[in-house]
């Protein structure tokens, strides 16, 4: 019979998921290295997270090398120029925000979906359940960070199929997620976007029905 | 400046992740009710979780309607006996596996992805990410409940198709997760299957690599 948790302890888990930031590039130190027992750490927490089937469908690809770094920012930067267009009215306050860290954080992860040849269980009707897992191992991960007090972002303003040609990956393999991790100067108290009137907080009650929709 | 976390909390988040399991119907307390206050520390969690551009784009159904459940698990079994032909040689450990507890859980989720109508800050590229949003939101869910001794279990052998009908879900929404939640008997020590040895743990080593596959 494994462990049971007690109050203080499920406030701690809460204090830990509030405080978690997607942290952008102004706000890493670039000097602070992150050492390799501080990537093994957030990456054990992933392999804690649940799959479909047990399939444990992830691949991670850490990434310290500037020059691998700068054309991930290459296409960072082709992907963003053609996104401001869509924000019409928004487009200046869009081209002001800074969305990335991908040069500024010591360390990038990048994180594929790796699918099996065989059927997996529980993913027979809903083929995304394999993707999803790696995105609960993501989530696993920037919590575990947090926890380290060690800031991380996901840079999704990206060429998934550039992402894929300059880490080499596996024509089969789908980016789900890159990453940027690193120490900070400070994590925001509220989510910088809810800050900068971006996007409102939502009520709870207005996302939640009963029974139905 | 938020809070700064020490080593006895990063080991008390990563004690619950280990914890966490995914709990069959066999051992929900189906007479253990869940109260209103349990469900809604358990949704707060989720609101907690990141979402591309601050979309916030969950809805959430709370179902305790055995009619609803019904129905649901109809669903589940109508594609069970489709999956099971699909294992070949483990057809027959795979029809003994309890693979839900849609009428056992006191409270059934399901977990919902609503798109906005206007384009969303970093989901210009990865469309994806609206969904990942969800998911993320998802795990932060089931590691509240595992912190709150209540256990979890993700459905993923529905077909969404039917569970949006009876729930009378919008067109644009999409299923994401159909979640079943209650008190337990006893959170396994390890995953039911890897015990079983329908699947082993995958070494971190071997999914690993540096600035590159």
């Amino acid at each position: 019979m494994s462990s049971q948790f007690d109050e203080p302890q499920q406030r701690l888990l809460e204090e830990i998921m509030k405080a978690r930031r997607d942290v952008r590039g102004n706000h890493f130190l670039r000097d602070a290295p992150v050492s390799e027992d501080d990537v093994q750490r957030i990456l054990q927490a992933a392999t804690w997270a649940p799959s479909v089937g047990y399939s444990q469908p992830w691949r991670f690809v850490v990434i310290r090398n500037d020059e691998i770094k700068l054309q991930v920012a290459q296409s960072f930067k082709q992907e963003n120029e053609k996104a401001a267009h869509l924000f019409d009215e928004k487009q200046q306050q869009y081209q002001q925000l800074k969305l990335e860290g991908i040069l500024e954080a010591p360390v990038n992860i990048a994180v594929f979906y790796e699918p099996s040849n065989a059927p997996v269980l529980g993913q027979t009707s809903m083929q995304e359940m394999g993707e999803y897992s790696v995105v609960c191992a993501v989530q696993n991960m920037w919590l575990m960070a947090r926890a380290m007090n060690v800031g991380m972002g996901w840079v999704s303003i990206l060429n998934p199929g550039d992402v894929k040609q300059i880490l080499s990956a596996p024509d089969n393999n789908k980016l789900v997620a890159y990453l940027c991790v690193g120490k900070v100067d400070q994590f925001l108290d509220r989510p910088e976007l809810e800050q900068l009137k971006w996007q409102e907080a939502k009520i709870l009650d207005s996302v939640v029905s009963f029974d139905g929709f």
